[in-house]
């Protein structure tokens, strides 16, 4: 069984920020796979079939993917942002790791703008030193390792950022969160919260930890964190490339 | 003092990695500053001033790119990958916070493909899951603040990227890193090196931290490390999304 995948990357929103090789590869596609919102974002034309399907499916999706590429349709499976950042190109190599039959697909991962990289940019250079990216839904990883993830992070004083932050189900784990940001970090620290970054609804707060809230958030946000030397200029924010 | 200065990034090498954002604020530039290389990679055109310079110089060069701006020019300073990663867009907002007579200039940042996000999609998806991102290189901050960073990382579990994994004037310090990281993490995880990603260059190596040497990393490479889930998969080597 033979065929090919591609695992796109559409960027955070924007389509300026879409790379030409993934323009390409959309162009050239018989099939496009994902969640919704995200195959929303792709042009119908004659000659391509949309699979847009609901949220926490992942898994199942990369498996439909992988069966359409082995049936010989040119597949592109998209994510936003970049489809290795908390996206879909692990569950696609999930999906192959538990179908044998699935092995021989050729899967090509074209990267994308992540999230974090647009919001940063927007800020300033937040993340303009070390740096870590944590994912704080606990849907798939005990809350006590994100826990354990937070505390290092700040003992190593990297600058953070953070994806799905909070959603209806998740209510309280931002704050929780925060609280251990703030005992870890000292309540001066600076923390942006940016949605729906680069689109029509896009905003950016900045404040310091101090300040934060957890209802600054929601399903759409990225929320960076400083690291000890951040710190604003004019109206940016920036992270120096020396560090003690 | 106004004018307007963009720091766009260039992407990894594959001019199909460089945004149609970008591609605008290019085609847009009276002039273009940056180091030697990446400068080179701006076709010249009637009109375009290229403002190529030399290594270690990020401090003046951005302020020279501030001063362009402040009398009329249209500047674009170019990075390669994005440029709020371990690139320019800092010593940018440094250059401003040291020169207040620029601080009027807009400035936007424009982001780009890194190269960490590109070699992990060659790779498959080892970023898959929470990871950081550190620079090895000890020119700006104490190597003890690395090797601080290395060990709470790899408590932490995180995947991780290093950038500027060794030079000429640093060629023990990737070894040093390597011992500290076969005693954190074993030797069976894996490790990825990736250099010259997307060039015509491009060479990709996955090895175990048993079998890893300093010396297959150079100035152009990238490091990426797995966490302790990181696995094969056939050609591919992915971080599943579940996580102890």
């Amino acid at each position: 069984m033979t065929g090919m995948l591609v695992v796109a990357g559409l960027g955070p929103g924007d389509e300026a920020l879409i790379t030409p090789e993934v323009a390409a590869a959309l162009a050239d596609a018989t099939d496009v796979v994902g969640y919704i919102p995200y195959v929303a974002r792709v042009p119908a034309r004659e000659g391509l079939t949309l699979h847009a399907t609901d949220n926490r499916v992942e898994l199942a999706r990369a498996t439909h993917a992988l069966e359409l590429a082995a049936a010989g349709r040119r597949v592109v499976v998209v994510s936003s942002g970049d489809p290795g950042v908390f996206a879909m190109a692990s569950a696609v190599f999930e999906a192959v790791e538990h179908s044998p039959r699935l092995a021989d697909i050729d899967i090509r991962v074209l990267p994308g703008i992540t999230a974090m990289l647009a919001a940063a940019a927007r800020a300033g250079a937040p993340l303009g030193h070390d740096f870590c990216a944590i994912n704080l839904s606990d849907n798939l990883k005990p809350w006590e390792t994100i826990e354990r993830r937070l505390r290092l992070a700040a003992q190593a004083d990297f600058a953070m950022a953070f994806y799905n932050p909070r959603s209806a189900s998740r209510p309280h784990q931002l704050a929780r969160a925060l609280e251990i940001l703030r005992a870890e970090c000292g309540p001066d620290r600076l923390i942006i919260f940016a949605r729906a970054v680069t689109t029509p609804e896009e905003r950016i707060s900045v404040v310091t930890l101090a300040e934060a809230r957890a209802e600054m958030a929601d399903m759409r946000t990225v929320v960076l964190v400083g690291s000890a030397a951040t710190r604003r200029v004019g109206q940016h924010v920036y992270t120096p490339r020396r560090a003690g």
